[in-house]
Order: structure tokens, then C-alpha cells, then sequence
């Protein structure tokens, strides 16, 4: 008994221990997940209105309870998630491609759209207009594989920086955003990119960069063709578009590829409206937000009269619709994520 | 200390209590783990490829070893998940919705292709070949909202038999391919439907039936509209066909949607010849399955003359290209769930 009891009593204050060490660790825990989840947000009405709409609608016992299968928040890209100034970076990679091809192609010195292209590179390329823009789209994103482009695309942005920040354009994403995806699917929430950008130009990059995947994505997209070439199956890419999600076709997009209306929509420019006009006329509690860039020191300040990212008519609409205007000088402490 | 005692015991008993019950729910959920992922297979290649397969891509220290984002698994539905005999279920319900909407329109009595299918219900429908059935898909899926049609299928299978089994569509579902959704799906699969049937006919009851949500069902559509009607947006279905997800617009349905080449695809039809072509031709390891109807008892027995899931040039190409055919007689115990 005298050898016996020792053992067993040390056995004991080993198992408390452990046990305290459980406790301990689920103290710690619970004060992780009690720490800011959106910590580059100034405590201001939006970062309010994001806590208060994701607390309600996950809140089991409450009345705007939403399950999480319907727990859908669409994202626009352009200004949304990234820097678009001075241009959007697919134009820019665009132009590039133009002067990439030309070689192939000399009557294009000569012809519209692509002479102002290979002269004025990107701005020449915008200044064509929707018409011209498309017809280059077409040209400089076809004949090769989904596999290839996607390769392409992926070298083009692992090498060339923005001309303001000399930063990668992967790196020039919104660290205030890149917390709101992270706290949303903390809890439960499915985050869709919802753009007016190419599906393929975003999807080599989207799931690194913003954790979200590549069948997570919706964007425009040209035709395309199941061919066995050599033997080998691909996916061509045809010089045509096939669909454009931007402005009333992004409610289509989300339909189409969803299948649910979203409960949260956060764009920055009129060619969100629809999407967040669509989003918030769901039943129940719905949230939609923009980017007000209004940050001309550390980002861009641009509105109504921008070429890119034009916000307007939803920024009229925005007060009437209980929409979030987000003031990006006042609520965001801080832009980009910190250089590594 | 004699009174300390034999409470600091019994604490420690207690302790050790709980330490041996939670050994014990810790063993028997190994157990439970260890039991056969799909008891409704009988042990054959078909199983057997599968478990292999699934543990090779698994296997983090193993050469086939494929992480967890890049595990897509695609399934066709119409004889492969449900049952598609004697007629696919989308062309019975589009036939009833012939009959529904023909009191609208008296033309109809007289006018190709809706005469046969008011004469002769889903038979005459089929009859009418492609362009026939294009056009009744067209006419009888829209003119509604999204919602509005998603109702109207989920009302119907609520409501409709099967003429053979007497049960609801959709309690015709295979057991055996539940399992391996839900096998793969324990394995960090994600797993999509990719089938020529209606995107909307399905994504009312894949989540509940097949633990498949709406975002990942890839199928034909028709074209859709952003609308405003009477301040309510909505999405209209429109009477043209947007996209055919059969056969060779398979793959271009799973690049367009999904983004990334699967890594498993399963089929039944020459439909799916394409997507399982294009699965089992990327890098590493690839498994590309199909259903072959074989038991005429317990289901159908069809393969190279059906009108309905014809499997001909697949069917032979099989044993060339390494894919396995499912004899479905001889491979599964059980054909549809066990009744309420």
C-alpha cells in the first residue's frame, strides 16, 4: 500500500495537470477567437454594419437566422478586392499581349484597334472603347488552351508590378477585405467572386491569394472548345466572347453559376449595382456594401467621373437603399498587406 | 490526510474514468472508420478500383498523392445517380408542362412538335428528336423566373412516380453511388453533378438527395434575363437555349464551371464519353467509371440500342483506355435506398 499510494496520487496530479493544460488551451483559444476579426477596419459604421449582419444572421436562436448552405457572399474584383488605377491590370495585360502578338500579326500597325494599342499601350486600349476592347480581348486571350492561357497569366503577374506601388498586382489586394473573406467563412459563409473580369485571367490566382477557389469564381468568359489535339484532350479557347458579368449580367452570372441569390454583395463601382441591387431585395436580412475610394494618398480617389471604376449612380442610390457606403480614408487603417 | 485522502481517490478514479470512456468512443469511432465505406458494393473490380484510388490519391507520402483542392470528382445524373428508364425524368415533366400549358395555347393541338407530346405525353416528346425536344424545353421552361421554375420542378417530383418502381424520382437514386459520394466526400473530394439535364431541373433537390449544392451542379440552360418587374429583380428564363452540357460541351461545361480538370469522373451514357475522356487524360493518377445497366430485374438492361443513355463507342472503348464499367448486376447489392 505504501508503494502503491505514491504512484497513484502522482498518476492524479499528472491527469489534473493535463487537465489543467486543457483548460488553459481552451482559455486561450476562446480569447483568440474573441480577438478583432477585422482588425485594419476603423471602428467605424461599416465594420459595425459587417459585425452586426454576421452576428445576426448566425445567430441559431435569433429571427434572421440564415443556415449556412445559404450563407452566399458575392464579391466584385476590380476595386472591390484589388487596385484598378490607373487601369485595370487585365488591360494592361491585354496591351501586353497586343505587342507580344504583333510579331505575328504586321498588319496590325496599321489597323484599329490594335495601332493605338501598340502605340499608347494600355490607354490606347481603353480609349478604344467597349467595341475595340472586346475585339482585342478576343484576339490576345484565344487560340490557345484554358491550360496554356492560365500559364500565361500566371507568369505575366508573377513578374510585372503596378507603376505606382511597384508591387506585384496579387500583392496590391485590400488587407481590410482580405479579413471580411476570412471572417465570412469563419462562419459559414461561401465567397464567391462575382467580376466583371475574365473567369480564366482570375482564377490562377484567386485561391492563393484570397482563399477562394477556382469553381468559386464568375467572371466574363470567351467560347470555348472540347478538341483532341495530338491525341491529348483540351479546352480551346475561340476569338469570340461568350459572357459578359458586368452590370445586369452579374446577376445572371450568379444564377447561372450559383444557383442562390446571395445574402451579401460587396462591390465599388455602377457596374455592381445590380448584383448588390439583386442581393439586397432577397427576403430577410440581406447587406450590401462599396468601396468608396476616397483615398488619393495611400490609394486612389475616384467617383463619378472615373473612366475606371465609375461609381454614380449607386452612389445616389446607396442612402435611399440602406446600402454601406465604405469611406476607404476613414475606415480602412490600412490598405495592403504588410510587405514579407 | 485520512479525510484528504480518499477524495483525492476518488477525483483520480473519476479522472481515469473519463480518460478510459473516451479511449473507448476513441476506438469505436476507429471502428466505425474502419467499417466498408460502401457495404451496398459487392467486392469486385469496380469496388476495388475505387478503394485503391481513393487511398493512392490519398496517401500523403505516396507517389499519387493528389492535395485535397485539386480532388474533383465529376458524376453525370440520368443513369448514373437516378434512374433515366423508361424516359428521362426531364422529358416526362416537360411533357406534363406541355399538357399544363396548353390551355394557353389552343395552336398547340395542330402544331409540330407539341401535337405528338399532347397525343402521346412524353413518347411523342421524344420522338420529335432534338430539334423537337430544343424547342418544347425552350417554350415549357420559361417565361417564369428562376424561382418561380424551381418551385415548379420541386412541386412536380413531390407529386409524380415513377411508372415501374411507384416511388418519387427522386427516391430512385442509386444507393451505391450515395456511398461513393459520400466516400469521396470523407476523403476531401469535392464532388459536382455534370449532366446534359436542365442546371435548374436539379439544383431544386441535389443538396438534400445527393449532399450536392446548387453551385455544384453543372448542366444545360437556357438563357436568362436581369429584370426589374414591378420593383421585384428577378431572374426570367427566356425560350432559348443557352448551353448543352452533353457530350463534347461536357468538358467545356466542367472548364467553364468548375475550372480544374477532375480527377475522377463516372458516366453511364457515350454522352459522358468526352467528360471521362478529358478526366482520365490529365497528369497523374485518373479514374473514369461507368454504369453499364445490366439487371433487368431489379432496374433496366440497355446499353447499345437504348434511345435513352445509349453506351456504344464508350462501352467499347473502355477496356482500351483503362476505364471501369460497372456491371451493375453483379457489382451492387442493392439498387435504390430502402423505403421509409
Amino acid at each position: 500500500m505504501r508503494l502503491l499510494h505514491p504512484v497513484k496520487r502522482s498518476c492524479g496530479q499528472l491527469i489534473a495537470r493535463g487537465f489543467c493544460l486543457i483548460i488553459l488551451a481552451c482559455f486561450l483559444t476562446m480569447n483568440l477567437h474573441a480577438a478583432d476579426p477585422l482588425p485594419s477596419w476603423n471602428d467605424g459604421p461599416a465594420k459595425q454594419a459587417i459585425l452586426k449582419f454576421v452576428a445576426a444572421v448566425t445567430d441559431e436562436n435569433g429571427k434572421h437566422f440564415v443556415k449556412p448552405s445559404e450563407r452566399i457572399a458575392t464579391f466584385d474584383n476590380d476595386g472591390t478586392l484589388w487596385v484598378e488605377k490607373p487601369m485595370y491590370t487585365q488591360v494592361v495585360f491585354a496591351a501586353d499581349r497586343v505587342k507580344t502578338l504583333a510579331a505575328k500579326h504586321p498588319e496590325w500597325k496599321n489597323t484599329a484597334p490594335y495601332q493605338a494599342v501598340i502605340e499608347e499601350g494600355a490607354k490606347g486600349l481603353l480609349k478604344s472603347g467597349k467595341q475595340g476592347l472586346m475585339e482585342i480581348l478576343a484576339a490576345t486571350h484565344s487560340d490557345i488552351t484554358d491550360t496554356q492561357f492560365k500559364q500565361i497569366v500566371a507568369d505575366w503577374l508573377a513578374t510585372h508590378k503596378h507603376p505606382r506601388f511597384h508591387r506585384l498586382y496579387t500583392e496590391l489586394v485590400y488587407q481590410p477585405q482580405l479579413e471580411v473573406l476570412a471572417y465570412l467563412r469563419a462562419n459559414g459563409f461561401k465567397t464567391f467572386i462575382v467580376s466583371g473580369g475574365g473567369i480564366d485571367f482570375m482564377r490562377p490566382w484567386t485561391e492563393r491569394v484570397y482563399g477562394i477557389p477556382p469553381e468559386q469564381v464568375v467572371g466574363s468568359s470567351i467560347l470555348t472548345e472540347y478538341q483532341v489535339k495530338d491525341g491529348k484532350p483540351v479546352i480551346m479557347r475561340l476569338p469570340k466572347i461568350n459572357f459578359i458579368d458586368d452590370k445586369a449580367g452579374k446577376p445572371v452570372g450568379i444564377s447561372r453559376h450559383i444557383g442562390r441569390r446571395p445574402i451579401l454583395a460587396f462591390g465599388n463601382s455602377d457596374g455592381d449595382l445590380e448584383m448588390v441591387e439583386y442581393t439586397t431585395a432577397g427576403d430577410g436580412l440581406r447587406l450590401g456594401l462599396y468601396v468608396h475610394h476616397t483615398d488619393a494618398v495611400r490609394e486612389y480617389a475616384y467617383d463619378r467621373n472615373s473612366l475606371v471604376g465609375k461609381f454614380d449612380k449607386a452612389l445616389d442610390l446607396a442612402p435611399k437603399r440602406g446600402w454601406i457606403v465604405v469611406d476607404m480614408k476613414r475606415e480602412w487603417k490600412q490598405i495592403f498587406p504588410a510587405k514579407n
